[in-house]
């Protein structure tokens, strides 16, 4: 860290986690950027690419091969699953600490990852202290942490609209959870495909992956590992006709402890000390639109059969899913502030 | 009916399911349009309020106070609730047949209508004999009916996404029947609104009604009477960004006799005479722009917890989901071919 | 022609042209499908990869190498350009007609095709017979041509909104034409690339391909054709998130001959005749969803500066800019009606 | 200005100018927002109206009547066309500035505003020392200015895009120049009107406003006033399915002075030093998404035919067209970094 500033890394800066890291980064008053990496574009400026940061961003992106990234305070891989694991030990070695925005160090059982992301895990070791970077729900883990694991997208509406009740032993495992969500289409990623065109997705909807998506164990685990418990989780997502957004519905059965309790102040008090998490009044419910372009995350609370609690979760799938939690995960390890690079006022209309 | 076709008249035609009306019965072959009313727009050409229609229909709207609906085979009301149940009692006794595309008669229990629509029901009697239209569940009772309760939109995705688990017993009540559904912005109607401006639908999308929408008790009553049982449901409308297109999520727990039956082929089976029920291969998802401007409806199954089925089912809303149903029911009424005028190819992209 | 049908093949039918010729053939009253290629997917289903079909196309994708189109009295191509011409001997050996709907017939001149797509032109013997596709300007040679080069999306709403001017002489050209022009994103085609994702397309506008597009040699020579005259030509096309719909706002300079002339009346009776091309009423400017789905363009006029003209059309890119006109030649070729097949009310909203 | 801060006043909070005001200053280091005035909200949480400035606004919105505007610093009105000029004696008389975003105080000519505006103009005295709030036009007269007249979205593309030109004198007024502006749907602002409904301006464009738009006699006024010279204007303007962004394509005959300058260069020296327009490298043309959310306008040049020139425009309607560039303004009035408060990075995807 010279001149007080992080010095940080950014390996597969074209993608769309990778540029919303840029734009958060650009401005974050703690960061140098000294390297984005691309195998594919070395040499082009940056902006180039991306004229939304011309001004912003004036470095180049360089080789993987020669970037110095050892250098770095901290490195962000906005890569596909894989390469965040080839590239931790020698990091590690030489004192960087990393954030995978991929799934590499999501899944502690190694069995799951193989089979879910066809590839085995290159270094279970270091998976075994990584931390699955949730601040509101690992934050001390996360301050001693030298590799985050940083969430999926939906897994982030899933854990933080159903986590207070889960500390309280408020959910009836006898009944599925289930987690109807729907996303935004930059969710797919910033690659050429059919199915994600304008004229494809566009004035559409579906829902897809039912029969396996690779965010299910993910939240399988996780919701486990809350429970303490065995559970059944029923896992639907849809992709919806807007650039960014996610919103996931939760619906789950109450425990008969629940009866004696007030939810809404449950909510309010988990979440009363955390910056990016927003619990609406009661009887509001939350548009994407009320996040978009910001780290937070709106949460509202509703119950039409009685012991059955429907939970409503809205996000930016690319900030508080992806690079503004990752951000926060990196303000956390480094003592930051936590809200630093992260006070942007959602983009509304 | 003269030269051969029936004399149509639509009350209120300035709505999105009254263009749709017209959209649709402009080329229906056995249909003569013979006045559209408008309180507000009488005297000017319908194709000048919907430019769309320019070549198709040359007839201005008229006033309702003059219009000559009694002359009329059968009269559609694309209309705010209680218009239709207020004329109902004249057109009746002129021998005209009468569907109406909003509330007045989807409702069998008077105070459930008067207590969501918060008006007196003035005509209880015709409301007894007026049939719910879905032909593909009251087909018998629709061809010798006089008056037609048309659906609601979500009511029709949901009441045929489960018809055939409910005719075999298949659903376990002690569990609740679950609807997360999503809409497009033209099921608000055409109505100058801030809440569904472009620059406020757009790139946004959000759950609304949780505490009480008016298709709840509709689809309630209904799944009941399939059921011929008690049962508790929860029904979580979504608005998303898309013109026209609806797809219901639903979910459910089946019963153990369940166990031995194939519910693809149950599906299949059920509705393999029907020309717009379309169920499709085992893991095979709906797209809702594959049934934009038609009026079929696609479903599909999936189960990934033991002993629970999601169902999928998309329409066009204001198609299956409103207008094109009523013209449906109305070939049903008449002996006409039931896809006569509905043979619209989806249109895609 | 078997059972007073036309035998149509179409080669290539994996696109948004290919989709759109099977939407509308597939209830033309005077056609079978006889073949539909695709290299890459013979043998599915053409329903399996495009939903929406099914029920209306029963067949599956057939090898182009197998393919009898011989057989048929017509083959459409809607494949990349150069295909057609490498085909056409072998096709018009057998007494096949064909109309290729890329661009290996629509410039006369082969020095220029073969700057504009960088390949030679195989058989400019053919392309001298070939005649250039809108009906309303071509339509006698139409009638007897083996050949049709159907024209770009651009140039048909350049073409028809300036046709009366020029037949007229009513065009000063000492100043250039200029089109500005708008396309919904599907006339990029159905391919995977990043610039039309819908997470890039979406909420986003761009002018584009100023430094030279293919249609802007096309528009050229025909205007030039049409005014028998050397002329300048200014072109700028811009991209618009929407599916589909072309706008194209056209600013010329009147001669003095013109100040004797009503515009008005001379557009609207030179396409009185016209059952595609609608001239509105004064005053009016037309919306592309007028035309969403259907074969129609609309025309408007206006003018702000005395001796200046601003003619505005809109068309539906996929269909009278693409496969509705070449079905409206196909019926024009073999004597049918000319609007047969073509009989789509615009989908609005 | 107490604390270091200037107090800031909003008149009309509830529109998208307003909103958008709300978000910048929402985090403006130099600014407390002490009164945002709705007459038909007062007493409502801002935020409340306003989900996405939960934590950034936490006053309410306050009666018109009672607010305490004179004891502002700056006020600024994001009211119809008429409120501003009504308060704008008390407030100077009281030493508050002001800044409309309404078009009060743009048109120099009385008879013109009120013939355009329709309503008598009551201050002609203030209006005579207004400043038109462009700064890179008016930047010293802004810095002494006690009332400004915010420019319209339309009017800030079409004169910076031609300033360079103009100041040269290398415009050729023979010919008229032509501005074929494109603006997303937030620009018809947030009232309920069918028109701007999702339902029917998505998936669609259109031109409008050809007979007359009102920032037509304002760009006119302000070409002359740089022109030094009576010039013909074609204005058409174009309504595009995005929520916010702005592109206009401009056409001018250059005069042969021209003949022997890099404009490219000239565009690049007149903007070096100016925060806001960036002119892209020769070739490059600009996306609206590139400046969504910021302050940024982004201008590209091009020539296809000789004595020509084609200038591509991009800005946020929102932000350089309306409340980005309010607050610009007011960092000039009060000697603030012109960049404060205004350091978003735009939004992309």
């Amino acid at each position: 860290m010279s001149n007080g500033k992080l010095k940080v890394g950014i390996v597969g800066g074209t993608g769309y986690t990778g540029v919303e890291l840029l734009r958060l980064l650009a401005i974050h008053p703690n960061v140098d950027i000294v390297a984005v990496t691309s195998r594919s574009e070395a040499g082009l400026p940056v902006s180039e690419m991306f004229p939304s940061l011309r001004g912003y961003i004036d470095i180049a992106f360089s080789d993987p091969a020669t970037a110095k990234l050892e250098a770095c305070d901290i490195v962000f891989f906005a890569t596909p699953h894989g390469v965040a694991m080839s590239q931790a030990p020698a990091l590690l070695a030489s004192g960087t600490k990393l954030i995978d925005l991929a799934a590499d160090f999501r899944l502690q059982d190694t069995a799951a990852f193989e089979k879910w992301y066809d590839m085995p895990h290159s270094c279970p070791d270091i998976l075994q202290e990584a931390v699955y970077g949730i601040p509101e729900l690992n934050r001390e883990q996360i301050k001693q942490a030298n590799v985050i694991g940083n969430p999926g997208c939906y897994p982030t509406t899933v854990l933080l609209g159903l986590m207070p009740l889960l500390e309280k032993s408020l959910v009836d495992f006898t009944t599925p959870i289930i987690a109807d969500s729907k996303s935004g289409v930059s969710g797919a990623g910033r690659k050429a495909a059919v199915a994600t065109l304008f004229a494809e997705a566009s004035d559409n909807m579906k829902a897809y992956g039912l029969s396996g998506h690779r965010h299910h164990p993910e939240i399988d685990a996780q919701l486990k590992q809350l429970a303490g418990n065995e559970l059944q989780f029923i896992f639907v997502p849809h992709l919806v006709p807007m650039i960014r957004g996610m919103l996931s519905t939760l619906h789950i059965k109450l425990t008969s402890k629940a009866k004696n309790i007030n939810l809404q102040s449950l909510y309010e008090q988990r979440y009363a000390d955390e910056s990016f998490v927003d619990v609406l009044p009661q009887g509001v419910l939350p548009e994407t639109r009320s996040v978009r372009g910001s780290n937070h995350l709106r949460i509202a609370l509703q119950s039409q059969v009685e012991d059955y609690l429907t939970v409503i979760v809205v996000q930016d799938n690319l900030v508080k899913g992806a690079a503004g939690q990752a951000v926060q995960n990196m303000n956390v390890m480094f003592g930051l502030a936590e809200t630093a690079g992260l006070d942007v006022v959602p983009l509304m209309p």
